[in-house]
Formats: structure tokens, sequence, C-alpha cells
């Protein structure tokens, strides 16, 4: 299945379904911020997985207990695709469950 | 105990034992490069319980097989110090257990 890059209309729908979620330089953003260092690690390990299991895979950067996160999809010209709306609302269900917060 | 910046020359003299780290822009850096994702992720779960055991965190970027890291010292504003050389002895030691590389 070729993965086509998503219109700027279907983007921002999407982004209405991603609290804190931004659409910065072609590519899905958002900073999360944990309680410390352990969290942080605790929510990429699961990410992670997430991320294997769809075969997609984030740009991130973990500093103590932040991650930012950047979702891009390079079959497609590094452009945001379904992937990264799928990607980005399981890491953001998966962020709600370890943090408690909505 | 207050941590202390090195000197150049402390700094030069740990690079001997570091095997592909640099001293750049303040910081002990090095990029790692695994066989995929998920030796990716292996590497900074049990490179994150070392850090967590010091109580020093990298800065530290993940975009698939590479893992790119960044240690300075916060507490000695920013600066290399004893810690950044250990943490990066621990992660090299780990780097080269994971992926048989020395």
């Amino acid at each position: 299945m070729k993965t086509q890059p998503l219109t700027p209309a279907e983007i921002e729908h999407a982004l209405t379904h991603l609290s804190g979620w931004a659409w910065n330089c072609d590519a899905l953003v958002k900073t999360l911020e944990f309680g410390d260092f352990r969290e942080a690690m605790g929510f990429m390990l699961r990410a992670g997985f997430e991320a294997d299991a769809l075969d997609h895979h984030p740009e991130w950067t973990n500093v103590y207990n932040k991650v930012s996160i950047r979702l891009a999809t390079h079959d497609a010209g590094n452009k945001v695709t379904a992937k990264d709306v799928e990607l980005a609302g399981r890491m953001e269900k998966l962020r709600a469950s370890l943090t408690g917060r909505a």
C-alpha cells in the first residue's frame, strides 16, 4: 500500500482529535512532559512497541522528563500521512493512561 | 558533592578511552547505529537504567536504528564533568555487548 500525504484539510481535521499536537514543518509534533525520567522512559518503551507494531517510527528526543516527538512518513516524501495520525493517536492514548491526564 | 567541569586536557584524556565519542559544543557526543529500531530501543532501555542509577541523564534522539547522544552536566553550567565520562563509558560498554562490536 502506497501511503499518500494527507491534505492540509485532512491534517487540520485529524488535529482536532489530537490534544496538544501541532502541524509544524511538515510533521505532527508534540512535547510530552512526565513526572520524571523513569516515567518518560516508560512512555518511550510502550510507545516503541506501538511504533514497531505499526512499522512506523518516530523521531523523538528525550531530556530527563520530556519527550519531544516528530512524526512524518519517510516513504511519502517526509509528509504527514494516515500512519502519523494513527501513531500520534496511540501515543496520546498511552500518555493519558500513564499520566492520568486527559 | 559539587561536580566540577573537567579541564580540556582531562576531557581529551577521557576520550582516548571512549571509542567514537567526540567533544563538541561543551558536550560528549556520539551517534550509535544499531541493526534496527528494536535494537536501538533495547539499548535505550538498558542505558536508561544506567542513567537512572547514576542520577545523570542524557539528551538523546532516536530515529529508527540510530541514537544520537549528548552528555553534559546541568549542575556544572552544562559543561562536561566526570559524570558524563562515567555515563559515556557505561553506554559504550553496553553498546559493545549488544552489538558484539568493540
